[in-house]
């Protein structure tokens, strides 16, 4: 029981040299990778650069401690990051103490509701993010990430939640390039693409050992933000209009918690909630692609409590809302992490770097964390989903299109709740619907298909209807409609067979609309049989008005109500019918 | 096509004088009736009483042109009056312009959304209230307006939008209580209620013929309005400080519109939009009810656009919001209304005796109209649904009771929206965890059941899994686990065939599941094979990813995939694997 809450005392148990061994390399390599995105990521969010490192420290040790993927990298990430900026941006300006609170408080928020939906097990509510929503979602964010960061790399303004407002703010400001910081920009993004590009078949050339040329990869944006800290000394880049970070407080952060207030909790709780649902679905689809190419298992519900202490944590230690990175977990697993103590390990790298580094900060160009900012974001932008969407279902395509659109004209969390709205909508519209076919008997066998689609035999005066969906609310008025118009097409028919084999399940709403159908055929003189209803849907039928009052029988399966239809009615009129072949489609 | 919009092109082909006496007949007794009715939800909408009389005149001359129904009876209703008093209540104050100027408004923003619902054949939204969803609304509402109108009774202020604050202004105001009042409204009551309950039987030992003393029961309300009128005429109420209607415009009010006010507008869009459905609810079930027992058919989108139409026509009128109401329908049918001309013919009547009977008005005493609206309303009041609900379905019970709860506590408009809202969450939730069941071949057959539930043959290193569900965003993660869990408890797993005969659709999300499944389970060397997947479906998988690298086969039937797995593996092995027996449950 402990062991479920606490995953560390299972994994504790079996810890080793070698484990240890394979966590510290595995921890050095996500250290170097995670310090340029700390401090980019935390600018992203409208926050102090340093925030982004406080919030790579405890946050890890808390997942370490209550996390089940023993590959996932968590800490400050972007699209979350672009979240706080909005959430936080409607209550106070940048720069403020009530904004950086704000953060904190949204991380508090996060992390609370996180846990307590792990104790509940509430883990499905992730699931109403379906794959398409939540790709559209993730690519209009890294264009919204990236086109806010141009502000950074020209040294003007964008601000703005959208893409118009962004895209104006930059125009309005095209006067005001600062040509160094554009410089500084450009260098950086330049160098920052050919380490990611080209520096690993260079190193190859130069012989390097692959395992020495993947760590000078994984350091190469470290590279980049010392060589431009040198270059700003050097040219005294601050007295030339280029925005540096400016001097930070020196070390870590007491351990605090902000002041409550009624009104700023209250208007930060729906996005907190966004951000949770959106920072779990992305963290537990990371840890689960890594954990099933071990086949080690993630423990759905465990993670929103390891996900929900991170965030505590993240509060505490003054931060803000974190959750797994794909790309950090993939380097953290390709480097061999072996169990979640890599995430602790990490932690007291970044702890190291926090205290040797903020002193260092004040003359780092913020157009390097720009440049590191639109690297990272550009390969979350991929719109080959409105492609696949497209030709696999128009029902998705219009999901990931509502997202996409909705979250840059309109902002991130209008955007994603559109997203899962639509696709919601859509799924009830479909069901509601439902595809049913007159089925008859395919000659010789005790299969009953459709007659549209195969070459069938039907019986005269029987009408045999398979419905392709479960019953319940929303198509409860469809299958009235769908029975009566039948029936009423052909005077002749005296019995109805319900084939209910893709029926799933019937709700209250379908089961008076049953009830109702029932005793209007009866009005007509016409019986109601059902057959191939499943065992959970024949248990709740037990004892319903509907059976009670039905003029047919419910059958075993389709054959056998046909075969005593047709006995009934040759016994009743002293002459056999003969089925006659129905050949159509 | 033109016939499709306009049914009176139908039906007026084929009018004749016999349809013509029926009609007439029929509106006769619904006039009678909707006379006090009319005055009295006027009067719960927090309207003058007049204006009830004004949506009884042209919503039914719109719904004779434009509905599909021959029974219907259109008109002012209880709960859409109850909805029209809490949306018009937060813009105005009763008595002033602006809220009957909002009323009417609203009447108009409900009509043409209506409309255009119809026209865009959008009647499925209607889908969304479930049965027990709206049992519920209709339950809590007649709790709602019998409890206010107990200050009408007593003569005191019964202020509020929910029962508590209901219940705390009549507390408040219980000092104020006027005996004359008092004594007019339990006088009206109690002769309301002998004349529903007694004096049919009394009529009929007096001999008095059925159809006459049918009148003359359906009349019983207009008798007791003029009985209190000539009572407060006689004793003079007035001076007693009995509260009574007062003088009123004379005659019929000018056709017109509102002004528009954007702010007006948009405040009133929600409202509209969920008068508009419930009221769409509420007539398409009575209008479904009647029609079929007449064998006859009702167009649900066409019922849009007649409702619509009748609502715009009540503002043109100077009204507020009508649909269709359950008692007057059923008396319209029982007295044997035979085309929509019936309505047109009402609204006849009711114009007359709106010019007749205006001078009158000002000294009937509002404890009448009172006492109409809790006999009226307390036979909506049914809390049988919680029990049936519950012994039915726990998802549905939680809905009612949601809604019942909702309603109450918080007001209308919440309340429906709380049910709506959680009978889709409740629905998206079973489906997220569906039923799915190991199957085994039942012996001597090609039928493949649950191991749990019958005694069927099974093939070491096969898995077959039947998932009764539709496979989609909410359910992909978990078949995901459920597959995955399956696996890895039995090492010896080769092939896993998914029986696919409940999965009426496969949306993307779920497709992206399965290819990840796919690839994994490959990783494991372990094949994933398809069975029975459905036309459809199968149509719509063809040229995926899925199919391109499914190591198994799709199999047309669960038994093919069997006999084809034990081929190979016999042919690989070059020795026959003899079926299992598995005995379970």
């Amino acid at each position: 029981m402990l062991k479920t809450y606490l995953p560390i005392l299972d994994w504790g148990r079996r810890y080793n040299r070698q484990t240890l061994a394979s966590d510290l390399v595995a921890a050095m390599i996500v250290t170097i990778m995670l310090i340029p995105q700390s401090l980019a990521y935390a600018l992203l969010a409208g926050l102090p650069p340093e925030v982004g490192l406080y919030a790579s420290v405890l946050p890890l040790v808390a997942y370490a401690i209550f996390g089940t993927s023993t590959s996932l990298a968590v800490g400050p990430v972007a699209v979350v990051s672009l979240m706080t900026a909005t959430a936080v941006g409607r209550l106070a300006a940048e720069g403020t103490v009530d904004y950086a609170s704000a953060a904190v408080l949204l991380a508090l928020l996060s992390g609370l509701m996180l846990a307590v939906m792990g104790v509940l097990r509430l883990g499905f509510v992730a699931n109403f993010l379906s794959h398409p929503v939540i790709s559209g979602f993730i690519t209009a964010s890294g264009i919204i990430i990236a086109t806010g960061q141009l502000g950074g790399l020209l040294g003007i303004s964008a601000k703005g939640q959208t893409l118009p407002e962004i895209i104006q703010s930059l125009a309005g400001s095209l006067g005001d390039i600062n040509f160094y910081t554009l410089a500084v920009g450009l260098f950086a993004l330049g160098l920052l693409v050919w380490i990611r590009t080209s520096l690993k078949h260079w190193l190859k050339r130069l012989k390097v050992p692959e395992g020495a040329a993947k760590v000078v990869v994984r350091a190469g944006p470290v590279f980049v933000v010392f060589l431009t800290m040198g270059a700003s000394a050097l040219f005294d880049f601050g007295a030339k209009g280029v925005a540096l970070v400016g001097a930070v407080p020196q070390g870590l952060p007491m351990l605090s918690l902000p002041n409550f207030d009624f009104e700023t909790v209250q208007a930060l709780l729906m996005p907190a909630l966004i951000i949770s649902i959106v920072g779990f679905v992305e963290s537990i689809s990371v840890a689960q692609t890594l954990a099933a190419k071990r086949r080690e298992r993630i423990a759905t519900n465990q993670e929103l409590i390891g996900l929900g202490a991170s965030n505590i944590a993240a509060a505490i230690g003054g931060g803000y809302p974190v959750t797994g990175g794909f790309a950090r977990s993939v380097v953290n697993f390709d480097a061999g992490a072996a169990t979640p103590a890599a995430g602790a390990f990490t932690a007291v790298g970044i702890a190291l770097a926090t205290l040797l580094l903020t002193p260092l900060l004040a003359i780092l160009p913020k157009a390097t964390l720009a440049a590191t900012i639109v690297i990272a974001v550009l390969s979350l932008v991929d719109f080959s989903i409105l492609r696949r969407a497209w030709s696999y279902s128009r029902a998705d395509f219009l999901a990931v299109l509502i997202t996409i659109a909705g979250t840059l004209l309109l902002g991130v969390e209008t955007g994603i709740s559109l997203g899962v709205g639509t696709s919601i909508l859509v799924f009830l519209y479909r069901s509601s619907r439902p595809h049913a076919a007159v089925v008859g008997q395919v000659p010789g066998t005790e299969h009953y298909r459709n007659v549209l689609r195969h070459k069938v035999d039907t019986v005269p005066g029987l009408l045999s209807l398979r419905i392709d969906e479960s019953l319940y609310f929303a198509n409860a008025r469809y299958l009235e409609d769908l029975i009566y118009n039948r029936v009423a097409a052909d005077p002749a028919v005296k019995d109805v067979v319900l084939m209910c084999s893709a029926v799933n399940a019937i709700d209250m709403s379908a089961l008076e609309s049953l009830e109702a159908i029932q005793q209007q055929l009866a009005d007509m003189g016409v019986r109601l049989h059902l057959s191939e209803v499943k065992g959970p849907v024949m248990d709740r039928l037990q004892g319903t008005e509907l059976l009670a009052h039905l003029q047919g029988r419910v059958h075993l399966s389709q054959h056998q109500a046909v075969q005593a239809i047709i006995r009934e009615a040759s016994g009743a009129s002293e002459k056999p019918t003969a089925p006659r072949l129905a050949v159509a489609g």
